[in-house]
Order: structure tokens, then sequence, then C-alpha cells
């Protein structure tokens, strides 16, 4: 199914599909990385554990008619994409604080936010990823100020559909980072993946972390949260 | 005409002015710092400069129509003001790239930015003035969505006749901090200082730096080139 690699991220790689132009072909790697790459480990089995997860929610959306990259899950480590080309902007939604913003602007850990708060960082590793506001984005990246608008209400929408599926298998979608990507015929849809890795997800019972907070901050089994959060999608249907 | 002292901030001092309610007055310090104020030094004879400037920068803008606390200058150091309720956002305008942006967004030095860009930090010297976007403004002030437009819009108001007064003057307006502040009325008007210490005065031929940066960066006399800046104003009428 892959011809050849285009790009190799942190938690991805990239693939042209065979005889499939304009597909991609994702496959998730067992690596994970915080703190903008200076802490790192390797959990055999994390990407299929992601894969499964990001393919079962782009499938939710789907349903619920929001447009992404996601074509199929090809295997237990890759999916098919359809190809974008990736807007470098990371579109952070938060409905409580926690993590950055608590320390950035002196916010109390768990303050709510209604309307859900969104942030735009830049994605740039070399400069960490900064924030950014709507006028360096525009100048930053080649979308249109009508376009940012759009990204920014389908980032509203993706929340509202997103809490209603965490909160019915009794999770609280805390925050989270989409990426979105343009395609040939010009639209911009949904990219990236959706998982434990770009989401907080507190138990909302117990507040329990299932998230990639467990390895940030190295107070849990990454492997056994985000297998959980897998059984809990699991048995939805 | 000062009856007891209200603030004092790194260059100004607040007082209530005597029997007139609703009015302050301004006294200018000889204090420079830099960097958070992590760089301090004392100018003797540079509050009267910046006071100076400061009257004839809003006298200006109120012959343009441009409405700010304003009222008149007292005496050498002290002017007298309506007073206002100052909203905790420092409103930065960018006509060209220099200073923190060049580093934070690895923009290149002098870029310039059309449309002007412009920029919003949380006045919160403990959090060293962050950089914030429009929800955070929204957030961590008492602003509505509509009053934030409108500030954003008086911003590029004051950038535009500034512009073109530093430009009769020979000066080029490379970026300034603007601060807003909430009348008894409820309206917002523009507040603060509008000097050396706040704008970027590049010399439009020589581009000779005729601001703060040669105190931040060691390079030339202060009080000599805001001298330069306040002779070029005098001999503008």
């Amino acid at each position: 199914m892959k011809a050849y690699l285009l790009y190799e991220g942190k938690a991805k790689r990239v693939y042209t599909a065979k005889e499939q132009p304009g597909q991609l072909v994702l496959s998730y790697k067992n690596d994970a990385t915080a703190f903008n790459g200076e802490k790192k480990a390797i959990f055999s089995g994390k990407g299929r554990l992601n894969n499964e997860i990001s393919s079962r929610v782009f499938k939710l959306l789907q349903e619920k008619g929001i447009a992404s990259h996601f074509i199929e899950k090809l295997n237990e480590t890759e999916q098919l994409v359809r190809q974008t080309e990736i807007i470098p902007l990371e579109v952070v939604v938060r409905n409580q604080a926690t993590g950055s913003i608590t320390k950035r602007l002196g916010i109390e850990e768990k303050t709510p936010f209604t309307p859900p708060l969104i942030e735009l960082f830049y994605k740039d590793d070399e400069l960490g990823d900064p924030l950014i506001n709507d006028d360096h984005a525009l100048l930053l990246s080649d979308i249109s100020a009508a376009e940012l608008v759009e990204i920014k209400e389908k980032a509203r929408h993706v929340n509202k559909q997103l809490k209603e599926v965490f909160a019915s298998i009794n999770i609280a979608l805390v925050d989270f980072k989409l990426e979105f990507g343009r395609l040939a015929s010009g639209d911009i849809v949904l990219a990236d993946e959706i998982s434990p890795d770009t989401c907080r997800l507190w138990d909302s019972t117990t507040k329990e972390k299932l998230d990639k907070d467990v390895f940030r901050q190295g107070t849990g089994d990454l492997l056994e949260v985000y297998q959980e959060i897998l059984q809990r999608l699991e048995a939805m249907s």
C-alpha cells in the first residue's frame, strides 16, 4: 500500500499511497514525546492504540457530518487518508483550564471556559510552537481571514460533537488540539489525529487522567490508559 | 493640585486631583526600565521630556478627533487627565518587524506589516505581560467583544494618524504600545502615555533609533534622542 516516505513526525510517518494519487498512508509510531521533544520514550503498542482510537473518532465525526482527511483504517497501525497540505497552525480548544494556560495566564486549575476558549499555535519546532493571534496566523499561513473564521467555527463544532461522544463513555473532554489541511480542491478539512496524544481526557467520575499527561507527568501507565479509552469507545456501538 | 497618591508605576505616579473629582494628575518620573524591570536607570530630565512629548502627541491626536484621557499639561513633569479604569491590555501596533516579534515568530528584522499587525498583551508584571489572543482578552478583562473590536479599530486609527504626524518630521513610526481606560460614563478612551518610552521611532533617512531602544540596547544617549523627538515636534507648528 505504501509507496515512499514523505515525512516523518514525532508520532507518525506519512507515506504516499501506491497507485492512489491524492491519498496518503499514516503510520502510527510507538514513540511518545513531550515538552517539545525533550522527554521521549517508546511504548510498544502505542501506535496501534492511537491508530484504532483516531480511526474510531474520525468515523464518529464523519457520521455527524464533520469532514476530515480520514478514509479508512488499513491495518493495526496504519490508516488511509486524503492528501492535504497541512496548515501550520495548532488549533487548541479548551473547556477547562489545565496545563500551560494556568501558568501562562495565572488562571486557576479546572476553571471552566464558557464559551470554550480557542488558541492558535504556530507549528514550528524550532520556535517551540509559539502562541499566536489571528493577525499572526494570517501572516504566517496562506489562509484567508474568512478561512480562519471557518477553521475556528469547525473547531467549536468538533468540540461540541466530541464532548458528547466522550460524555457518553463517562469521559470529560478537557482540551484538545486539532490540525487542518487543504485538499487539492482548495477545501479545508480536519486532518492529523485525534487521540489521547492530542486530547486531555479525564474520567468524569474519578477525574483520573486518561491521556498523555500520565507520560508528561510520570503519574501512570500510558498503554493502560490509552487501552481504557479504546475499550470505552469500542463499547459504544 | 495633587491630593493623594493613587498608584506608582515604573515611569509615572498617579495622584487624585485636588477638588476635581474624576480627574487625576500624572507625574512623570525620571526612571527608565526595560526587560520587565530587569534593567533600570535614572535619567534626570526624562520625566520632563516624556511629559512634554506625550502632552503634544495627545493634543495632536485630539485635533484629529481622537479622544483620550488627556486634559492639559500642568507643569514640566505633570499633566491633568480624566480618571479612567485602565483596561489591563497593552495594545501593540506594528508597522515593521523589530524587537520581540522577530525572535518569537522567526520574522526577519524590518519586514513591513501591511496591514499593520496588532498584538494584545495582558498587563501583569508577575506573568511578564504575556501575549494573548482575543478570547483571552475577553476572559481576563471586563470588556465586551464589541468593545475589543472598537479598541483595535481605534488603535489602527491612532496608527494612521501618528504615522502621518511622525512622517512630517522625518520619523518612521515602527511600532508602539497603547493603553485604554474606561471613563465613569462607560466610554473607552485612549489613556496612559505616548512617548519614546512606548513607541519605536526611527529617523526616516538615517534609520537612527530615537526611542527607548537606545537604553535597552545601550547604544545611545536616552536624553539626547528624546530631546531630538521633542525638538522636531516643537518645530511642527
